[in-house]
């Protein structure tokens, strides 16, 4: 018997592609930089999310927010995209745009119906924070929020999943990790907890290279999170 | 300028006396004896909190949840109350009572004005599983939960409040803390947290012993989270 169930936020439940680009783009416009490619600004900035991840993974490096991690990455890539003349407080602004990013379509009739019969909550790369804020402001009715800030350590670490099963103190299979990633269904199975997989294959856009599919048989392969609902049989009536 | 509103749970949000009371009055009267005191149970049974959670913050016996803490005492006064007869799950479901408590009547109208301008949590000894499951039976509208499995520490343990400050990543006046109990917002401003005192001189019934005022210059001084919500200058529109 399933008792909780656990997102992936990034990609799952987010378009992060679309709301980075909308929102650069606007900042870009109103700077008067022309010629600026939003989709392509959103995907270099994203490439650096698991190499930054990596460092922390590795030990290189200490403990670091993925706050921080995102916003090495935008000092990086300015220049890059005509943009180096962003003030701090600017910069600031534009980073926390990974605060305000927007469900898909399917995101929060999905996870309405889930909260009826589960606990429901983020099993995420973002800070408590960044979680937090993007639920607020996009309307998520997460029952409580596991941030990566709370385990020190970054999916697919082994020690998140761990980490959140012995908060909920319970039996791993009561749980569902439900993500649009197959290496993060993977970790989670590999710790005893149920999976569910959704197909997002537009999310990296042109740079998409896997999760174009289902690779293992995992408990649930669908499209959407209603789809998940309508697998664990939630009542369509809200 | 504030930007996170924590709060105690247990006596601030929560009306515990009342709800175990009813509860296990309920059960008792189900089970067929007589003259049971449900408000005597519920205090004979809050009783045990503090002893409990003490013994884990001395380090005399390593990390348990506040639902162990309950369960074992549980266990301890069911032959005084004449319930000795009770099996395993009817005792896990009475304990489990914890995560059904009722709130206050002004808790939900002050948490949901406090909610539009503040990132809003519980900084209290629940478990995350008591205080998820509460806030979804009430309808509690936190932002995210901080239970003390998190920090694996009790309040009035310092390192409770600097957790809470590290993982919002924000300077401790930016925090304020939310309390019927002048112990905590003491040990609150310790940390450099804002304070607010909320008067429920009602929550431990004939065994109250402290608590009946404010007992030092708190920042907000009041009755009801209405009256925090109120002082913070939050729109009385919902």
């Amino acid at each position: 018997m399933i008792k909780a169930v656990l997102f992936d936020t990034f990609g799952t439940i987010v378009d992060w592609r679309t709301s980075i680009a909308n929102e650069s783009e606007a900042l870009a416009n109103a700077q008067g930089v022309l010629n600026f490619d939003g989709d392509r600004f959103a995907r270099v900035w994203r490439a650096g999310y698991q190499p930054g991840m990596a460092k922390v993974s590795s030990g290189e490096r200490p403990w670091v927010s993925i706050d921080i991690i995102h916003r090495e990455r935008l000092d990086d890539i300015l220049p890059e995209f005509g943009l180096s003349m962003l003030d701090e407080s600017t910069r600031d602004h534009l980073n926390s745009a990974w605060h305000r990013l927007s469900p898909w379509p399917d995101s929060i009739p999905g996870l309405k119906r889930l909260k009826s019969n589960y606990l429901i909550s983020p099993l995420s790369n973002g800070s408590i924070v960044l979680l937090s804020t993007m639920a607020k402001n996009a309307g998520i009715p997460w029952d409580f929020i596991f941030s990566s800030d709370m385990h020190k350590a970054y999916k697919r670490n082994p020690a998140v999943y761990q980490n959140a099963i012995r908060l909920l103190d319970m039996v791993p299979s009561e749980i569902m990790m439900v993500a649009a990633h197959n290496d993060d269904l993977e970790a989670a199975r590999n710790e005893g907890m149920r999976t569910a997989y959704i197909n997002r294959p537009t999310e990296y856009g042109v740079d998409q290279k896997v999760d174009f599919a289902a690779t293992s048989d995992w408990d649930i392969i669908t499209e959407t999170v209603e789809g998940v609902a309508d697998a664990l049989d939630c009542s369509k009536k809200l």
